[in-house]
C-alpha cells in the first residue's frame, strides 16, 4: 500500500553526514501552512535542533521540519546554535519558504560540530527528492542504529470524510550510544487548531513514547512532532466524536511505533510488557512500573529467562510508591507466582520459567493498594548490549 | 597479624544451608553488654532479620549478632519471622544469653524459607567454635557471591589509651542476583554510648556503604551494625578529641569495607570514584554523582575504555539538579575533556582514552554552580555482570 497523507511530500536523501552513502538527511514539507505541535526532551541539557524548535514552535504554525542524523548537534555550545540556524535558513530559501517556516530535529553523536557546508550543498537534492510517496525515505534518513525504518501508515472515516496519517521515527530504545535518541514526526491532512491537536498529541505521548524505556536514559534530542495540514477537507473540532476518534487513532498510531523503537532495542531479546495494577495514584503506578523496567536485576533475569519475582519485589520496594508488601500478586505470562507477597510454590514457578521462553512477555503486578493501572514496555538486557555500547565509537 | 578486639569472640561454620560445605552460620559475641546501633535498607519491602532487628535494637544494648548467608529470609510473610525468632531465642539460649541480646542478619536468596532446623541443630557447634580469634571465620561465613571475604582490622591511641575496631562485610556490590545483599559488622573495645556511637556510624554510612553503587539496586536485608564493649577501658565522650579520632576512625574502617565490595563488583573491571564538583547542595551532589555511576550508557563506556563525555553530560541532564551546561566542566584521569559544556579537542580525548586502559579512573565533574561536592565510587558494567546475573538461579 503506498503511503500518503494529501499535501505533505516527503524525503530523504545522503548528504555526506555519515559514511557509505547512508540516508542522512530528511525533509517533510505540507504544501499548505499547517497546524503544529511538538513535545520536547526533559534533559537539562538540550541539543541545538531542539533549542531552536522550541522557540520556534510558539508560533503553532509553520510548513514542515528538516532532519539530519548522524550527529546530533548536541553540547556544541554557540556555534552549534548557529549551524542549526544557518541551515534551516537555507533550506527555507532553498525551497521557497518564507522564514520561520521549518522546524528541525538531528540526533547522533553528541559533542560534534554539523558538518553544515555538506548540508547546505545537498539542499537542493533534498528539495527536489521530496514527493507524497517519499516517506520510506524519510523513515530511512532519520535512522542511527536502527536495524529497520519506522512508519505507520492508517486512516480513518470521520463523520464529514477520510482523513490519513503517517508516522515515522528513529530509535533503538531510549538506549543509544550517545546517539541522541527519540525522534517522531506525525503527519495528518485533516484539519485540527493547534489547543486541541497539543492536547491530543500529549495524552498520546504519554501513554507511548514515554512509557517505554530499554535503559532509562533520557536524551538531548528527543522530539516528537505533529503537522495538521486540513488537505483533506475534513476539520475537528474539540469536544465532538470525531476528536475521540482523531485522538484514538493518533495514540494507536504512536503507539505501533512506540513498540517498533523497543523491538529494535539493542541486543533485546524478549519484548516485555509490564502491567502495574492497584496502585495508589498514576504517578506512583508509573513510577513503579518505569523502575521495574529499568531494574538491571529484572531485566537480565528475563534475558536469562529466569521468573525471578524477589527481584521484582526488592524492586518495587525502592519505588518511593506506597503498598504492603504482604498484598502484592505477581503474575509471569498469566502465570500466577506470587500471592500475599510470597511465592504460590515451585510448580507455578517452573512453568512460568517455561513460558519465559517466548519472545513476548507479559508481567502482571498487583499491589492492592489503589484502583490506578498502567502499562510500560521494555526489553530484557543482554550481553550484546554491553557490547553495542561499550565499543561503539571505538 | 591476628585480628583482635577485647571482649568479642568472633566465628563462623557451614550449618547446612549452602551446599558442599561452605561456611554459612556466623556469631559475633560480646563476652559484657555492649552498645548497639544499625543503620537497614530503607527498601519498603524487608526481610525477616531486618524487621526483628529493627524493633530489637531500639533497646541500643545487647550481646552480639547472629547471620547466616544462604537465604535472605525474604519475601517469605510470617513464617519467616517466626523462623527468624525461633532461631535468635535458640541461640541465646545456647549461648547462655538472657532473651533480647541477640540481632541478627540474613544474606541469600530472596522468596525461601529458612532451614530453620538445619540451623538450630548446628547452634551448639557454632557457639563452641567462637574465638577472640574467629574473625576471619566470620567474614567468610557471611559472604555470597564474594570472591573474597572482606575484613579490616585497625586501632589508634586515643589520650586514655589504646581502642581496637574490626570491621566484616559482604556484597559483591548492591548488585547481586537476587542476593539481598550488603552487610556490614564492626566492633570495637571502645566504651562509647549510643547516640554518639549512632551519630558517627550513620555519618560513616552516608560517605562510605551509601556512596557505592553498582548497578543501581537495594536490598531487602541491608545491614550495617556497630557495636562496642568498652573492653578497652576507654570511654569515649561527643564533643572531645577523642570523639573525632574515633569518628574518622570508624569511617576510615566503613571506607576500607565500602571500597572492597566495590572492587569485588560482579563482572568488574574498573574501580571508578567520580566526583561532582560545585552543585547547588548536598543533596543535588549526591544525586548527581550517583546518576552518573549508575548510568548503563557511561558504564558500558567505561568499560570500553571510551571517553565518551556526551553520556556523562546527557546523563547530568537528567538528574534534577540545576546546572547551565555550558559551565560545565569533565576531568577523566586528571585529563580535562570538556571546558564551558564542550569538547576541549580530540587530542585531550584520545590522552583521556589512553589512560581508561587503567583499572582505577577517576572522572571528576565540575559544575560551577555552587559549592558542593561529593563522592561516589562504582565499577563499569561488563559482559560478565549480565552473564552472572541472567543464570543465577539455573
Amino acid at each position: 500500500m503506498a503511503v500518503r497523507v494529501k499535501g505533505f511530500r516527503a524525503g530523504g536523501i545522503w548528504a555526506g553526514i555519515k559514511k557509505r552513502g547512508k540516508k542522512d538527511l530528511a525533509l517533510i514539507l505540507s504544501e499548505r501552512e499547517c497546524t503544529l505541535c511538538g513535545v520536547f526532551t526533559q534533559n537539562t541539557v538540550r541539543a541545538a535542533p531542539v533549542e531552536f524548535s522550541l522557540k520556534r514552535i510558539t508560533r503553532g504554525r509553520g510548513r514542515g521540519v528538516i532532519i539530519n542524523s548522524g550527529c546530533a548537534n548536541a553540547c556544541t555550545g554557540r556555534e552549534g546554535l548557529k549551524d542549526t540556524e544557518t541551515i534551516v535558513r537555507e533550506a527555507e530559501k532553498t525551497a521557497g519558504l518564507p522564514r520561520g517556516s521549518l522546524l528541525t530535529a538531528s540526533t547522533g553523536v553528541i559533542g560534534e560540530r554539523l558538518p553544515a557546508r555538506k548540508i547546505i550543498n545537498a539542499l537542493p537534492r533534498l528539495v527536489s527528492a521530496v514527493s507524497a510517496h517519499g516517506w520510506p525515505d524519510c523513515a530511512e534518513a532519520i535512522m542511527t542504529t536502527d536495524t529497520y525504518p519506522k512508519l505507520v501508515h492508517t486512516s480513518v472515516r470521520l463523520s464529514r470524510g477520510v482523513i490519513n496519517m503517517v508516522g515515522v521515527a528513529k530509535g533503538a530504545g531510549m538506549i543509544e550510544p550517545s546517539m541522541a535518541t527519540m525522534l517522531a514526526f506525525i503527519a495528518t491532512d485533516a484539519h485540527i487548531e493547534r489547543a486541541p491537536l497539543e492536547r491530543a498529541l500529549r495524552r498520546a505521548v504519554e501513554v507511548t513514547f514515554n512509557a517505554i524505556t530499554v535503559d532509562g536514559e533520557m536524551s538531548t534530542n528527543d522530539t516528537v512532532i505533529a503537522l495538521a495540514n486540513g488537505a483533506s477537507g475534513v476539520s475537528i473540532r474539540q469536544t465532538t466524536q470525531d476528536y475521540t476518534l482523531f485522538s484514538e487513532l493518533l495514540r494507536e498510531l504512536a503507539g505501533e511505533l512506540a513498540t517498533m523503537i523497543v523491538r529494535d532495542g539493542e541486543g533485546a531479546t524478549k519484548f516485555v510488557e509490564i502491567e502495574l495494577k492497584g496502585a495508589r495514584t498514576p504517578e506512583e503506578a508509573k513510577r513503579g512500573a518505569k523502575r521495574i523496567a529499568n531494574s538491571l536485576l529484572v531485566k537480565t533475569a528475563l534475558f536469562g529467562e529466569d521468573p525471578n519475582w524477589g527481584r521484582i519485589m526488592a524492586t518495587l520496594g525502592t519505588a518511593g510508591i506506597r503498598f504492603k508488601p504482604e498484598r502484592v500478586a505477581i503474575d509471569v505470562c498469566g502465570i500466577r507466582i506470587v500471592e500475599g507477597g510470597v511465592s504460590t510454590g515451585r510448580a507455578k514457578e517452573k512453568e512460568a520459567k517455561r513460558r519465559l521462553k517466548r519472545k513476548d512477555i507479559e508481567i502482571t503486578i498487583e499491589l492492592n493498594a489503589g484502583r490506578h493501572s498502567t502499562k510500560v514496555w521494555t526489553t530484557d538486557l543482554s550481553c550484546d548490549y554491553v557490547k553495542i555500547n561499550a565499543s561503539y565509537r571505538s
